[in-house]
C-alpha cells in the first residue's frame, strides 16, 4: 500500500484538528493508502518536539524550511496564520510536495493565483480545509439539490457567524492586522460560507458588499490599557449573483454576539428548500413541496448511515459526528486522493475562487456598487 | 363614554381580521372609547350588507364614496387593494375622518406624502396596519433593547418571506401589476420588515438593494393556458445603513418555498442579541453576554402577562395569542388613541417613510448601487 | 335564525376567555344559531353588571340560581370553581337548560356520573370546555390517526405540565385544597391530557398512578407567616393501558419549574409518530416511515386554511391562532350543535369517563397497584 | 510513562466506537498513561487480524481466552454480546486483568453482582461502557444540579427511545432471544437512561413498571418467510422514587418510530429546571427561577470550552463533538485510571446497581405493583 507521509506546519488550534483526524481517519475509514505521520514543524525545536509526541508524529523541527525540503514527506499540511500560506504553500510546490492548507489560501487572489498556477505547473495535488463542506449534511445538501428534489435554486442566504471577538476588552491578535490576516472576518469565516455557496449553488458572478470594523480600538494583549487600531473588518454583507441566475446574501462576521458556530444556510428552489444551521451539525432541514398540500412541513433529517461518510462513524442514524469528524473525512479525501491519484476537492483553484469572490466583495463596498467577479 | 364610530372598507382577507379584532377588542381590553361598527362598504350593496351581518357592523353601502363622506362616521378603515388606498384615503380626510389604512400605505413614497401632508393639514389621526408590531415580542424587542440590555445594536437581519406565489402554476393576481399593487413582495411584506427595523433600531438612512421577478410568466387565471407578465418583483434583499451607524439586511420574497410566515429578525448588539420568528409567535429569544461564562445561551422569552398587552388575553403565560389578536391590539390603539387623544404610531408619516425605504431600495437595484433614503 | 342564549357564571380566569371567545365567535365562524350573550351571574350585584357591560351581555345577577331560572337563557355556561359545578349544572338541568361545563366536571367521578345521569334523563345537551382539543392541530392529529397515516397506534406520552404553583412563596389558593377543588395537578391540568389521550387513541382501560404533594405547606395568603396545608396533590405520573392495546405514560404538575404550557403528546404507531407541544400551538410533527429511507424525519405542519377550523381565523398558513381562539371554535361546536340539535363532544358522558380515569389514579396510588378503570 | 495495555474483545458496532476512541484519545487528551493497543479477540482468526490492522492493534487471536489470559495485557475490553458478558469478565478478572465492559454488565442482576464480587476480590478496576454520560453535557447537568442551580431535584423524566427495531420486517436477531440479550429494550438503551438518572438524580428506591413487546413475531432473518418468537420486550415505561424523595418516569424503546438517539431527560427542581436530547447533543437547556420574571425562559448552553473534557476538542464553543468521542472521554477515563490509580467510574458495582433497577422493573411488571430495589 502506497504511503502518504504528512509534513504538518503549525499545531494551534487548528493543526490540532488536523492531527486528531489524522489520529483517527485510518481506523475509521478504510483508506487506499498508508497514512504516515511523519514530521512536525513548530516554532521551535521544542515546541515541535512535543507536538510531535503529542500528536503521534514520528519526527519534528523548529524551521518549517526543513519539513519542506524533506524527501520523506509527500505533502505539505499548513495549518500555519494566513499571512504564511503562500510562502510556505510555494516552497512546498518548489520541491514537488501536495499540498493540504487551511483557509484562507492567501492574503488575496493575486497570491492565491500564484499558488495554483505554481501547483499546476509543478502537477502537485491541492486540498483546501473548508471542512464544514464535508459534514454529511453538506454532501446530502448537494445530492438533494443535484437530483432536482427542490427545482431550480432561486435563492441562497448563508452565514458564518461567530462572537469570538465581541467583546470589546478581547485583546487586538494576528486576526487584526492586515499584513498577517489580510481580511478580518471575511478571510477567516467568510471564506467558509463563500465556498458552501459556491459547492450548493455554483459559481458566484458579481457581489456587492457591505463591511464594516464594529470594535475599531481593541486592547493591544489582555488588561492593557493600551489600544490598537482593528485594520481589518468584523462584520460583512453582501448581495451575490450565481452563474446560474440565483440571487442571495452572504454574511459574515466575528462580533455577532451569542453565535459560536453560525454557519448557517437557507437553499430555496422551486419545488422545495433546505435549511441547515452547524449549530446542529446533525440535522438537515428539508421542504418538499410536492409532499400533499395539507401534510407540508420542513422535516428534520437527522443524519446517518444512508447519507454520505456518515455509516464510517458509526451504524446508526442521529448519534452525531463531531468538529473534528469532518476533518477525519477530508484526511480520508486527502489520503484517497493522492494514494489512489484521484482527483482533490476544494483544490486551491476553489480556495482562489473564494478569494477573489472575497477580494470583489471588499472592491465592491470600496466603489460601492456592484461588481463582477472575474 | 366618546363614541369611535368604525367605517370599514373592504372585506377580503385583511378586512375579515378588523372585522373579527373589532368584535373582540372591546371585551378584552378596557377601551377608553365605545367603539361602534357603523358601516361596511363593499364593491357591491349585497356583498356590503352581506359582510355587514357577518361582522355586526349597522349599516352598509355599495360605494365606498358613501362610506367617507357619512357623518355618522368617525375612522375610515381602508382594507381594498393598494391602489385604492391614496383616493380613499383622500377623500376620508377631506371629509374630517381620521384614516386607518393597511399597508403599504400607498404605490410609491410621493403619493403617501400627499396622504401624510394632506392628514396633517385636515388634523385628523392615522394608523397604519403594520399588526406585527403589536404582537407583544415586538414590544419586548424594544424593551429590552431601549433598555440597553443587549448594549449598541451593531447588526439587523430580517425578513419577510412567504410562498404564496411560489408556485409557478399559481394564476397572476392583482398582487402582481404596478397598476393594482404597485411594488410586489416588497410593498406586499417587505413594508413590513422595513417598519419592524424601523421600530426595534431605528431610521434606515441608506439602502442597496436587489429585485428579482422569479416567475416572470404566469397563466391568467386558474387553470388557464394563456400567461400574462408578473410586472413586478418576486424576491428582493437590501443591504442598509441605519443613522445610528448599524448595518444590515431585510430579505423579502414571496416565492419562498416553505416560508408560510417568515417574518423573522435577529438584532445583534455589543452585549447581547435577540431572535425572533413569526412563526413561533410567542418567542423572543435572548441573549445576554453578562450571563456567566460557562451559562450564557439564547433564553427562549415565552410571552405572558408580565410582557406588554399579553394580560388582555390571558392570565397565564405561554397559553399563546394568534394572528388575530395583534390586530386587537392595533384596534386598542385606534380606539384608545381617538377616543382619548392620544398619540397613534405607526401613523402615516411612519407609512411614507416605509415607503421612502421601499422606493430607494428600487432606485437602487436600478441604479446599481447605494442610494441615500432621504 | 334560532336564538341561543347564554347564561355565563364566573367571569375569573376561564371565564374571562369564554367571553372573548363568545364575542368573536359570530364573526369568525358563520354560526347555525343567533348567539346572544344574555346575563352574567357573579358573587355580587356589582361585579356581575361589570363583568356584563365588559363583556357585552344584556343583564346580570348576584345570584347565580336566579340565572339557571330564567326563563330566557338556553345554555348555562359554568366557569365556577370546581366545588360549585355539580350544585349548578343539577339546578340548570332541572330547569332543561342546556350545560356548558369547565374541567373537571365535578369533584370525583360519582358526582360527575349523577349529572351525566340528570342531563340524559333531562334531555339536555352538554359539552366541556376542554378547548386545547379545539386546537386544529388536534383535530389534525386525529385525522392523521385515523387514516392510519402512522399505522396503530402503539404509545401515548402525555404530559400537561405547569408551573404556576412551583414557587413555594406562593400562597395556597382554592385549589390547593379538597374541599374547593377536590383533586390538584390532576383535575386542573390532568384532566386536559387524559381527555387528549382518549380523544387520540381511545379509550383508558386500566391506570397505575403515582402522586406527590412536592411543597406540602404553603402561606395562607400573599407574604403571610402563616402556613397552611396544601390539600391535594402537585404532581402526578400514571402508566396507562388502551382498550385496543396501546400503552402509555400521563404526567401532569403544577409545580414543573419553567414550563408555562406544557401540554403534550408523542403519538407512536407502527408506521409513524406525532409529536405536539401546546408553547408551539400551530405546530405538529409527523414522522411516516414510508418516506424514502433516506429522506425520513419529523416534519413540521404549521397549520393553516388546509387543516381543520383554522381558515375561519385566516387564510394563511403559519399565521397563528391563540389560545381563546380555541374557545371560539368551542363556542361555535356549541352555539352549532344547539342550534342545529346537532351531537356536542366531548360531553359530560366524556366529562365523566375523565373523572372516572381520574379517580382511578388516585386509587392505584393508595393501593400502589395497577386499578381497571371500569 | 506507566502503559495501559489494552485487549479488545469484539468488534462490531460498539467495538468500532472503541477502536476509533483508542485511535484518537492519545492525540485529544494528555493521557496519564501509555496507550497500547496491544491484542483484538474475534470469532476467527482471520476476522481477528483483519480487525487488528484496521484498528491498529499489534496483535491479533480467534479465541478470547488466548486474550484474557495474555501477560502482555493490561485491561480487557468486553465489546461482545450481552450473553458473553459475565463469563469473559470473570476469566479475565481471574487473571488479574483490569476490565472495561460494554453494558448491559450481565444478563441479570445475580450474574453482575458476582462479577463485582470477583473483582472486588481480585482487585482490579472496572469500567462500564455508559458513554452518554460522558458526554460534556451530563457533567455539565451534573455540576448545575449539585451547586444548586435548579433547587431540589422534584422530578425525573428520562427515556432512551430508538426505532432500530420499528419495523417489523426487520428480522430477529440476537437482541430478541432470552438467552444471547436477557432483557430486550431494557437492556440495551433503558440501562443508558437508568445510568443517567442515578448519575444526575441519585439513587433509585423502588419501581413500578410496565413491559410490551409491540411486535412479537419477526421474520427469523431478512426475507425469511418463517416467523420467530421475540422472547424480550420492545417497550417500556416504568415510575421510580428515588431515595432522595424525587419521582420520575423512565422510558425505553426500540420500536419508537422516528427516534433515532432518543436518550432524553427533563430534570426538574425547585428553582429551576434542565432539558436534554442526545439528538442535539450539544445542548443543554437551563431554567432558572430567579432570573428576573419577565426574563425567564430555558437557554440552550452551547457546549464549550468552559464545560467539561469539551477544550480537549476543540478551543471555540458550539462546534460540536460526536458519538465517539464521548468513547474518548470514556477511553481517557480507563487510561488515567489505571495509569494512575484513580478511581474508575462508572465500575462494575455501577453496572450492577443498573442491572438491579432492570430486574425490579420486570418484577414489577410481573407482579403488578411497586417493587423495593434493594
Amino acid at each position: 500500500m502506497k504511503e502518504v507521509r504528512i509534513g504538518l506546519i503549525g499545531t494551534g488550534y487548528i493543526g490540532r484538528a488536523h492531527a486528531i483526524a489524522y489520529a483517527q481517519a485510518p481506523t475509521v475509514f478504510p483508506l487506499k493508502g498508508r497514512l504516515v505521520k511523519a514530521m512536525v514543524a513548530e516554532i521551535s525545536p521544542e515546541l515541535a518536539a512535543r507536538r510531535a509526541q503529542e500528536f503521534g508524529f514520528l519526527r519534528s523541527t523548529g524551521d518549517w524550511r526543513e519539513l519542506v525540503a524533506d524527501p520523506d514527506i509527500d505533502v505539505v499540511d499548513i495549518c500555519s496564520p494566513n499571512f504564511l500560506h503562500k510562502e510556505m504553500a510555494m516552497a512546498a510546490i518548489r520541491h514537488g510536495k501536495h499540498v493540504y492548507a487551511e483557509k484562507p489560501l492567501a492574503l488575496n487572489a493575486a497570491d492565491a493565483r500564484d499558488m495554483v498556477d505554481a501547483a499546476h505547473l509543478a502537477g502537485v495535488k491541492t486540498l483546501m480545509g473548508f471542512n464544514y463542506m464535508k459534514n454529511p449534511t453538506a454532501k446530502l445538501a448537494k445530492e438533494i439539490i443535484a437530483h432536482g428534489e427542490i427545482g431550480e435554486v432561486t435563492h441562497f442566504y448563508g452565514t458564518h457567524n461567530e462572537d469570538y471577538l465581541a467583546d470589546p476588552s478581547t485583546p487586538a491578535d494576528w486576526h487584526c492586522f492586515n499584513e498577517t490576516a489580510g481580511l478580518g472576518a471575511l478571510g477567516d469565516l467568510g471564506a467558509h460560507i463563500v465556498n458552501m455557496a459556491q459547492y450548493l449553488v455554483g459559481d458566484i458572478a458579481s457581489v456587492c458588499g457591505d463591511l464594516q470594523t464594529v470594535i475599531p480600538q481593541r486592547p493591544s494583549r489582555a488588561g492593557a490599557s493600551t489600544q490598537v487600531r482593528v485594520e481589518n473588518e468584523d462584520q460583512v454583507h453582501a448581495m451575490v449573483r450565481f452563474a446560474n441566475g440565483a440571487h442571495g446574501v452572504i454574511e459574515t462576521s466575528r462580533v455577532a454576539c451569542g453565535r459560536k458556530m453560525g454557519l448557517t444556510y437557507v437553499v430555496t428552489g422551486t419545488k422545495g428548500a433546505l435549511s441547515f444551521t452547524q449549530e446542529r451539525m446533525a440535522e438537515l432541514k428539508l421542504y418538499r413541496q410536492d409532499d400533499p398540500a395539507n401534510r407540508q412541513g420542513f422535516r428534520t433529517l437527522l443524519t446517518g448511515p444512508l447519507h454520505p461518510d456518515y455509516a464510517a462513524f458509526c451504524a446508526s442514524a442521529g448519534h452525531g459526528i463531531g468538529f473534528n469528524d469532518q476533518k477525519t473525512v477530508e484526511v480520508r479525501d486527502l489520503v484517497d486522493g493522492i494514494a489512489a491519484d484521484l482527483p482533490l476537492w476544494p483544490d486551491f483553484e476553489e480556495g482562489w475562487k473564494v478569494s477573489r469572490i472575497l477580494d470583489a466583495i471588499v472592491l465592491s463596498h470600496q466603489v460601492s456598487r456592484w461588481v463582477e467577479v472575474s
